[in-house]
């Protein structure tokens, strides 16, 4: 008898990890590292060892817990997501695919032990570091490093906006850690909220993410020069927000422009120095995103924005310099991982639709290294990033559902289950 | 035999004051009561205290120091500038005409107490408190509450970016003050750098202003919606950063096509929220100004950023509000001072230009209650509110001799040198 689900867990942990960081609206604030994401580690933690989970947590922060069901040699299944958060976010985003991961572990190897059934793979749960990208760039962090992305001591020198690296910040929590990480899985499972309102303007349940857009990730500086919003003549200005400005219009006017929604584009952070409001900008950073599905598409993007950057900083006077550019090109999630999430969904009589992925998941560096996949439940009215953000609860539990039986069929039945 | 000036003690000053808050670029970095800003201000009251002048720190902070040349009776002559500065600002602005004016003050002194003369007004210097607008707005704080424009209850309640307020930031260095301020001038003579071209331009070392440009300053803040940058379709975002990047590219296009640079426009401080480099800015707050020398021009200028304001969010999708509107009407400085500053300044050899003043000086509230006037040196390339704003030293030399040459002949002939 497979697993049964324990939606009564999964909600009374939401409504714990929900209070590490509340904000009166609603949300959490939680990016990586901070106290109240050292709080909600502690108390994921906590659960681990009491719940007997052998705890690691590796030299990025990356927290595992393990249940070695079928002997040292057997291959392990992966699952989880991320306890950090963007500063005004919402409690589900993250949290909701390491809680429902560890719920879901634990009930498989109840069923496991009740039986007295003899499977063929062990299995972990995961909490990634910085998945957000919130107060360190860049996001999936933790996840790249485990994927051999990114080598750990570049990972660990990261810094945030006051100058702080995410190896100091770590070791400030606890969570700098010495232990190695989970071995290598034969697959990677993720549960997430949608972060889209594809599925609630559908009517479906569950989704399974097919696609993952391709992203590029670009910081601009704008270099001009300060002086006297007052005396200095018009035509003697180099206003780097002047730049930004007409960068940013022709940005969104590119995406405006892109048929069928194949290109998203977003300022979402800019930095103005020295901001204050009768000095001429001097030097502005503008962090700045395209997003496609179409390796194509992106890359004509990108040639137009650098086109775009030359043309407003020239009507500023001003400089530019790219000083971080990153590149995720799009691809597609493992197909027998994709075929079993039908077939669960299938049985649960709340077949799945197929999906493209827009954010970043830790699933996509993840799918570097092992089969690997995002499902996902409704978000309501698409919200993410923001405390408005929300799930409801009957969702929750359906997604908590396809998960339990999803590990359940891959820790019987191991890699096979994906032929 | 007029007042001798004393140029030598003056660049000692210089040198002095340019270390309170230096900055490894040259200038200074001496926000309104912080903590560089109060040894500036300690620095100082030391140096009225040993040179015999009476100190008063009034209520917000402007502190005085009073020479009581001609007995209680006699009018009051004023003279000063501001020790303030903008975060990354030069060590010139507003520091020459504190330490210039007190110089002068001495000099003026020495002479008549030589002479054995009885001269018909006394002599108060003064340094303003908060005149940058750039920790605390409104601009010119100290010398508008002084001149009574603002209630010092409502100054003292003015919060930097932080929640300070003005009260609690100055008791903070010691200078929430219970002196009453000096008493009420028959004239006020400021000398400061011009923080413009035109001297440089026109090859000439002394300026008058005649005419201080209007200036309006607003706040406008833009409410969108925070949503996840990657999944939100563009036709769903509420992008409160591309209301403001659609907006400012517009206002730099009214200035661009004013007549004769008629309109000076700008934003120099932008606030962003969440400011997260993954979700679309949900608030914005922009830091606006409309400066123009012609009240019909400033008017119409003001009406067009209003049409500009909705169209911008009516693009974005975002609301908007005004959270501060200040009007400074243009006007004229006093005839009679400005006379006596051309007859001075013809006397040394050095025929003064007349020009405008387009940023705020403190003279401008002043002279809602006497007689003022802003005299002025050359500024190298114009450049001002930058470590880079700098000054011929024989340029500073001759500024110092027209302001001592003029309180000379003010202190001894009294309110009769303005007829």
């Amino acid at each position: 008898m497979p697993a049964t689900p324990d939606p009564a867990a999964l909600h009374r942990r939401l409504a714990e990890f929900a209070a590490f960081g509340a904000t009166p609206e609603g949300g959490i604030d939680r990016p990586e590292a901070t106290e109240a994401n050292g709080q909600a580690r502690d108390h994921f933690r906590a659960w681990l060892e009491a719940a007997g989970f052998a705890v690691r947590v590796d030299a990025v922060g990356n927290m595992f817990g393990l249940l070695e069901l079928a002997g040292p040699e057997a291959p392990w299944l992966l699952t989880g997501s991320h306890l950090d958060s963007q500063p005004k976010g919402g409690r589900l985003d993250g949290t909701y695919g390491v809680l429902a991961s560890t719920v879901a572990a634990e009930s498989v190897r109840s069923a496991l032990l009740r039986e007295g059934a003899a499977p063929r793979a062990n299995l972990a749960v995961v909490s990634w570091t910085n998945e957000e990208g919130a107060r360190f760039q860049p996001s999936v962090l933790g996840s790249s490093t485990y994927a051999g992305i990114h080598a750990p001591g570049w990972a660990l020198e990261r810094r945030d906006g006051r100058g702080i690296s995410v190896g100091e910040a770590l070791a400030a929590i606890g969570y700098r850690g010495n232990d190695p990480p989970a071995p290598k899985p034969f697959a990677y499972v993720e549960l997430h909220v949608e972060c889209g309102p594809l599925l609630e303007q559908a009517g479906r349940t569950l989704g399974v993410i097919d696609r993952w857009w391709g992203a590029r990730k670009l910081e601009l500086v704008y270099q001009g020069e300060p002086s006297h919003t007052g005396p200095t003549p018009m035509a003697r200005r180099r206003d780097a927000l002047y730049a930004a400005a007409a960068l940013m219009a022709g940005l969104r006017a590119m995406a405006d422009a892109a048929p069928d929604d194949s290109l998203r584009t977003s300022v979402g952070r800019l930095e103005v120095e020295p901001n204050s409001p009768n000095v001429v900008p001097a030097r502005v950073t503008l962090f700045i995103e395209l997003r496609s599905p179409f390796p194509d598409v992106l890359e004509r993007a990108g040639a137009e924005l650098m086109e775009l950057a030359q043309a407003s900083a020239e009507r500023a006077r001003v400089g530019w310099i790219v000083r971080r550019d990153e590149l995720r090109r799009p691809g597609r999630f493992d197909a027998g991982l994709q075929r079993l999430a039908a077939t669960v969904a299938a049985g649960l009589g709340h077949p799945a639709m197929s999906l493209d992925t827009i954010a970043a998941h830790d699933a996509v560096p993840l799918a570097t290294i092992c089969p690997s996949l995002v499902v996902v439940t409704p978000s309501k009215g698409g919200l993410c990033h923001t405390p408005l953000e929300d799930t409801d609860p009957a969702d929750l539990e359906r997604g908590l559902q396809l998960l339990t039986g999803m590990l359940d069929r891959l820790v019987r039945q191991g890699p096979e289950a994906l032929s």
